[in-house]
Order: C-alpha cells, then structure tokens, then sequence
C-alpha cells in the first residue's frame, strides 16, 4: 500500500480551496469528506476522479475496493482540507453535478430563498429524499448544497436530488409552469387549513430573519403559515420546511 | 465604565470549566453565551449572578441598564470561554434551574432517549415552544439542554421550558400517570394512521442511530413511524421529532 502516490503541496492546495464556493465552481469539483459520505458517493455513482486519504489505508479497504486511483495526504495535510476538527482521513474528490435547470428539478420542488446556513440548506436536502421530494430550487443568497457542512447534514441526498441554482428566484419561478407555489411564511391562513394542491407542487422556504423576499411571495399561489399556538416566536428554517413536507406525505399517503 | 471589575485567572478558569456538562452539574450554573441569548435570559428571569463581558461596552448597554454585576475579560480570555469561534464578547451566568421532575412537565411532554447531539436538543426545545409541548424528559445519555450549542439551537427555549433529566428514562415513564406514550420509532404503523390520543400525551424519541431503547420502547401505548416513499432511510432526530409535534398541533388546531 506503500506505493500509493502522495499529493503534492499544490495539489493540497488545490483541494483546499474546494472549501470556498467561488472555488468549487471555478473548479467544477467538490470534497466529500469522511468514510459515510465516500461511500455514498461511490454507491450513487457521483463523478468521482479521486480519493485522498491518509496513511490509514486499511480502514478504508472498501473504498480502494472500487478502483479509483487514490493520493495519500499527511495527517496534517488532511486537517488542512478537512472541514471537522477531527477528519476521519478520507474524501472523494467529485465533479459538480450539471446544474439540473428549472426543469429538471420534477414535480415535488422545494425552493430556497436566502436560507444562508449550510446545516439547514443539508437537513433540507435530506428530508427531502425521506419525504419524496424531487429536486431542489435555490438563490445564491442560500448557502451551497455542495459545501462540506452541507453535504454532511444532508447524509447522501445531495448525490441524489437535482439541484437548481439561480441568480434570480423569482425568475425561474416564473419559468416553472403548472406548480402549485406555497409560501410557508410568518403571515397568511394556517398551513393546515390550505386548499388542495395539484400535482405540481412548490414548497417557498425563506430565511429565519428575513422570510421570503417580496417578488417571490408576490409569485405565490398559497401564502401559509405554521400556527405557533406556543411562546417561541419562530421556527428553525430546515424544521418549518421539513414539518411542511411531511404534512404533503401525509396528504399523498391518505388512500 | 472603566470602573467594572477584570476577571481574575482563576474566575475565567471557573467559568471556561463550565463547557462541561459535569462542571455545569457541580458548580449549579451555566453560560448563556452572546447578546440574543443574555437577553432572552434576562427577559425570562433566569437566575443571573453575573454578566461577563470583554472591553466593548457599549455593545451591551441594554444588558447593562438590567442592574446585574458585570466582569470585564479580555477578548483571549473571552475566547478561553467560548464555545464559538468568533465569539460576540458577552456571556450570562445562569444558576441550573431546579430539575421539574417527571410531575412538572406538564400534559404535553417530549422524552428523549439517546439523543446526543447537542444542537438536536436545542432544536427540540425550540420546536416545543413554538408547538405548544410543556415539558422536556430526558435520560442522560442524551445531551444536556443547557450546554452551549444546545442554549444556542433552542434559542431561549431553554429559560421557558421545564427539563426532567433523569438516570432511566424506563423508570420516569412508569411514574407518568394517564399519559398517551408515543413511540416515534423506524417500524409500526404509519404515524398519520395513529389512534386518537387522550389529554396527556407523552412523545418518544430515540437516536438516530440505534433508536429508542428494548425497555422505553415496551411502555410505548401506540409504536409508529413516519413514512418514508423517497430514498432516504431516516431523518434527522430534531426533524423527526418536529415534524411529529407539529402533527398534534394539526390536529390540536381542528374545530
């Protein structure tokens, strides 16, 4: 296993980069870092061009299994890609997915409007995939689903979901014929007196602070809200998107 | 405003022990930590002996105008203190309230088995408060609500709602007289199929991992699982637990 290439000090340099936005598009990749998520990049077939790992080959034995080429990386080498405080020493480098447009996102969209924590942004994508969601909307405002943190929270779901990134979210709304766009937001009816939806549906999630920009709730076709009948006054942005969604699966589960 | 007292090496050392949940038990405080958070605390009545503070006073003149002494540190002795990286330079020192026991959580309770992270708890919190739920249990393998990611997730929730922790979470649910216990587990019947619940409704959440535990989940009245039609396997505890709170509320809110 010795003979495993080692990665130059530019080539760390390069990976390290991946951990800024403005990078990972300027170099079309980004890292999934840490065993789970390696392997479920490699199970849902992501363009994978290589692994980075550090000297403990054997612990990650089933990755090497699938034959792509691998670089070895110092232990501190590795910390200085590594987004955790204490890297497993593994990640894949992977090309960027082609971003799937206004059209390729299916009939389940949910769309994001400036929700800027990469945690919320992961545990979105990933309640998604539970709930039957089909492709994910989202401004530039909101954070990258292809960031570390994202991709940690989001558990394999980005590999999976469409994603559409745009400078103008109200743009692309208007370009998305047929959908039932709901705004889940502070004012409006509550969400569960609304009207029946059809079978395209919309879900608009803004910012905990700031809610949902004016020409995006302006393009709404149901403004909703979630009762607070207690005293906290809002709602973690990935739990009011999530308790959404699944308030859409039980509708779609009633026989 | 010179005049407020410096910390000495061996307060901030008190007061950076407090990280720990097992300091947090034996000296009987904890740090609420950045300006939102201090004045929720103060706004709710928390037992307040101190606020620490670095030299920016006038930052916090709000914090100061509520009479309670006041510590200057540096900003590296802040930074000794805080759990975050870039630290907003004011921090409260609560006393631990008073465990409520499993006869003051109220009728609308949460309990947690295993849960271990510390955000998922304040997530939690944060979520009951919104929903209305009175009462947080739990075992002490899950993490501790007052420790700083989790005061951080509940965003005040912490200082509103009354917290049981206990030794086996089997036991306490055995003293809950009359309570509707709700087991959210990955088996049983659809959760949007559940039987009608009585008045006291106690709701059951296990660890993402390796869910609820053989001897709480055999005091469960009704076993039940979200379902899950897309590709995902589970959900996030903190939106799992949500996403079933919010469906009482639903159904609280019918006429």
């Amino acid at each position: 296993m010795n003979m495993l290439p080692t990665a130059t000090a530019a080539e760390v340099k390069a990976l390290r980069a991946l951990n800024t936005r403005g990078e990972r598009q300027r170099q079309g990749r980004y890292l999934a870092e840490g065993d789970h998520l390696c392997g479920e990049a490699i199970r849902e077939g992501q363009a994978i061009s290589l692994l980075v790992q550090t000297g403990r080959e054997e612990q990650f034995a089933r990755h090497l299994h699938s034959g792509l080429p691998v670089q070895v990386l110092s232990a501190k080498a590795f910390s200085q890609i590594s987004d955790t405080r204490t890297p497993q020493g593994i990640a894949a480098l992977c090309r960027l997915p082609a971003d799937a447009g206004p059209n390729g996102l299916g009939y389940r969209v949910v769309a994001l409007n400036g929700v800027q924590d990469p945690g919320n942004v992961g545990t979105i994508l990933r309640t998604m995939d539970a709930a039957g969601f089909t492709g994910l909307l989202l401004d530039r405002q909101s954070a990258d689903p292809y960031s570390p943190k994202a991709l940690r929270a989001a558990m394999g779901a980005a590999f999976r979901l469409p994603v559409c990134q745009c400078d103008s979210l109200a743009d692309q709304l208007r370009e998305m014929d047929g959908y039932d766009i709901i705004a889940g937001s502070l004012e409006g009816a509550s969400f569960y007196q609304r009207g029946p939806s059809g079978q395209r549906v919309c879900l608009l999630i803004g910012s905990e602070g700031g809610g949902l920009s004016p020409d995006v709730l302006a393009l709404a076709t149901q403004r909703l809200r979630l009762p607070m009948p207690g005293r906290a006054e809002s709602l973690n942005a990935a739990v009011a998107a999530s308790i959404m969604m699944y308030d859409f699966v039980r509708v779609w589960e009633q026989p």
